[in-house]
């Protein structure tokens, strides 16, 4: 099948993807979009608690949550890079920022989803949203040194945080993940260290599905919310 | 052809709706769904300055008003309804309430089009926002006495108003009717009283074109912008 | 016991301060507190809808409402009053605002519950809102009319509303229900029509109570989350 | 002297123009301008609290309030006028609304000043400033019933309440009350039944005249704060 | 003349001072004000996309602006001068923000002009007004080292942005430059790479125009929009 | 008397935590509670004019300003330690937040205050609030390197800046520190070279006194104000 488009998605710390947009990511895929995953850290040290508590190392941690994170992507049908640039704090950096720049310009993503820019309880998300945001921009600039051409306008979408009442997040968009819900869950069920947000991310589903059915009178059995940062445009009021 | 759905535009004055909405109605008329436009008033005391300086008698000018509302409406191919329940100010009666929740049940819209809830230029403009919100809401419910059933969950926007910036009007789509803006014109140019805001909004839509194209990549001539009060829902990023 | 002190919850419709408020309510009762409802409606309308659709008459379903709602009102340990206003729309009557005003005087509520301000999905509910605002300060002005004295200044606070994200509801407080969340089931149990709710606001009070422990370090079940109107006062950082 | 223009003041009660405008109409009746205030009420039920403990009748406390703001008006150079629709509540009826609009065409005011938009603790100053703010579009409307010509658009401002950090409050202009500071005392003297003010409002004056003297690097002692409603519009940044 | 007082103008790329700020330069300048500009870059990688696709080489383009830059501020009667630190992303150094605390001690503006403090369109923009609010704070503090003694407290504006709606620009100010008109339309036509901004910027100051005529009642025919930092200080209402 | 508990103040500049907060560290000293103040620096540029206004050499200042707070901390019952990074501005550098993190994690604060995120006056202060909240989710986080396990979840507060208004300043929390007030005074008149801000901030506690006093209808004659940072968590309404 012919590439219908690219869906690219980046995550600040390797599990985040999978809680927060693994519905949107099963659901391109099958629609035989090529879906990009790029984390920027393993969450080594931030949300590996339990792997720390158990005494595992530092690389021993990295490469355990770099596995799940492959596991995941490979169910959800997703490309994963991992930058490893470290957490808690990421730290951006010119090279950082480059290499976002050189990834939107080489895989030239219609669609871009990364975390929100307030998070009172992660200092790595909103930062991650900022150099989403500056890289796309970047990107479309003719003058910044590059092997690939411009970007257009690829849509930036914030996905669901965790408090989402804390981290003023509006939604402007009920995905309804309901036939590949099933996905989403088996990619959920490889973070061996989180079992506990499994039926919590599950419950976050129904709830939105719930909202969804609501606001559209369809029936939706699991949703993933979303923020937009650009304004829609097109012939259609959607 | 049948019909493919229902658009209906709320204005609380008889021109509203010609420049805040021209666009999106000629768009939808074309593709043939029902285009019903509902206005509250026409316009008379607090829109109609040129006529009243004519020395015109309040009847005359309703009359002209709404002669004119017909015709732009004509040219956009929507249907059209007075309420003439007097502007300047619009007292909002549960009579009032009562006649749009029969009208959402009758024509059971798809997409309700309306002013935004905040104009310090217009206390009109803001009441009838709130006004159609709460229909809507009144139209959904099993027990609100009706000959008609219960409608489902039509998606509700705001359409740009006079001075956005001076109304939180935050642009969640900008749509683009170059394909319609003939029409457009056309109908604004109905509005013989106020031949002034015929190149305004032409400008309007030009500069809305402008960002369209930015936020998009495609070639947009001409578009309208929009607010969402309820989340999108479905299965596209859009 | 003697009175330990009164929590007043003004609730919309019949069954809101069960979903909204009933772990706040059965607490508090334990503690020895007066707990009183005031339900403005019994919800006939807007929120009987397998009624309506099971063919029942406007006067049965009052009275299906009210039983369901004495019978959680029990369970919960409180008093519970209708005013049977009529509901979707709250019509609010300078007769109604003297009502809560008269009940605020002769109850003296040390702590009141009741919606939040904005609820695009009702407009009861931010009507009923101002309404308790408003009523609270009229309670306090001894110019105002009544057998009772003036009272002081009642912490007021809103309940979550069903769609917290669209209607600025912001967490200020999230009140542990672990200890009477048994009591909280059970009389969301007597809420017959509405048995989709019984799972949907269990889920809601677990994730309250997982957010409740991130925010704490306390082992935290269940938890209800409120939003403060007023500042705290007090002695400590609480 | 000529009238070199005409500034008008809302005021919800009584007294509220003393406290929250009293320099404003120093200086500008200082300056030959028209100052005119219009008192909805007397205060006489939410704001005379010491005069009920007193055991006054309701027609005794409203003509204590009326001298006194009369004294507090004289004292400041304006001209004073009682609405006498009742206070806590207000109810804004099309009458009232009438009388405002009639009293713009009238008097022709160049600059308004009235109450916050949001305020927690008296639902009458809301209120107020809504009416007022609609009045004044009306009084510009060519279509309104009047004997008087439509006004041009004169600039409206909100004057500090009580609380401001409860209530939105933005300051936008900081005016030097310094030069008429000892007016403005005097009239707050006049106010017998709230001598506890006094004290607390030249205290405000202060802080506001440290933070103008911060802002501008002028030297300046006593300040009063207001918030713009619409743009300003000229040709020089102030 | 003697100096009259003094306008700085902060502009992160080398046009910016002309589309946004043309107006306000060139009316202070006939004043007899100093006006100096102080353009961060040439806005050399992310604003010259014609340029780049003419294969001009990086210094051939920075050249190119430079001397469209000077033209224009010749036209408008400012001073300019170029920082040259590279755009696309502006990296704000010690050594930058240094330089702009001894221009602000060295020529003690007593009005500065730069961007908005949001803009998800251009990540150098709100960096530059980040910028300058420090460095004027910065210039006012007695014991930065400099030879230059502290500055007062001059106000600081941001102006209009290009997609004003998305970058939360509230209009403080609509700056009538009607009288000058003509002088920004030549500056503009100074940038040959951007002419299809000449109408556009052309357009945007008639809509400005028409809103100033609106707030103020005077036949204004172009405006310029400004949100103001902090409080206006003063003895008028303005 | 054993540890009560432990309250953290973290103090861009050496006098920040006696206006802001000297009042709770005398409160919560006299329970019991270890009170330890962080000073980032000696606010030995920004904040001490009349120090160099006498000619008094970088070297100098620290030393008085030192003095001077150690002797506040003193009379607070508070431990104090200054980290001396310099200000106006401070540099946020890894070293820095690390020192903070290794902080919390020896002194495990059950509660730290700090600045608010917004003080467009300050840009230290910001920042500040910035670095404090980063180095609270980096010290609860089990992968963070540290001789010291990590911590609970301390709540968070912002204390009130200068300008409130301006700072978006939100009140939730009226402190009473009646009964130390005369320790609090005490401490500001170590303060020597601003002896203009010991009469200014006894106003601003005895407005916050009158204003908590109306929020609770308790005779308080001083209070603080604090914002909350995280929601509270508990079992009762506060």
């Amino acid at each position: 099948m012919q590439n219908q488009g690219t869906l690219m998605v980046v995550s600040a710390h390797a599990a985040d993807f999978v809680w927060r947009a693994g519905g949107a990511i099963a659901l391109y895929s099958e629609r035989g979009w090529t879906v990009r995953v790029l984390c920027l850290t393993y969450g080594e040290r931030g949300e590996s608690a339990s792997l720390w508590k158990e005494g595992k190392s530092l690389e021993e941690i990295k490469r355990i949550r770099r596995e799940e994170a492959e596991r995941a992507a490979d169910i959800l049908g997703a490309e994963i890079r991992f930058l490893d640039v470290g957490d808690y704090p990421i730290e951006v950096t010119p090279a950082l920022r480059d290499a976002l720049v050189q990834e939107f310009r080489k895989y030239r993503p219609d669609v871009l989803l990364s975390h929100t820019f307030v998070d009172p309880y992660n200092a790595d998300h909103p930062r991650t949203a900022e150099l989403v945001r500056e890289a796309r921009i970047l990107a479309q600039a003719h003058g910044y040194p590059s092997e690939y051409p411009p970007i257009g306008a690829p849509q930036l979408y914030s996905f669901e945080p965790h408090q989402p009442e804390q981290c003023q997040f509006r939604i402007d968009l009920l995905l309804d993940i309901t036939p590949v819900f099933d996905k989403k869950r088996q990619a959920m069920e490889c973070m061996q260290a989180q079992e506990h947000l499994w039926a919590y991310y599950t419950d976050v589903a129904k709830r939105r599905g719930v909202q969804a059915g609501r606001n559209s009178g369809q029936p939706i059995v699991y949703a993933e919310a979303y923020q937009r940062v650009f304004p829609s445009v097109g012939g259609e009021f959607v």
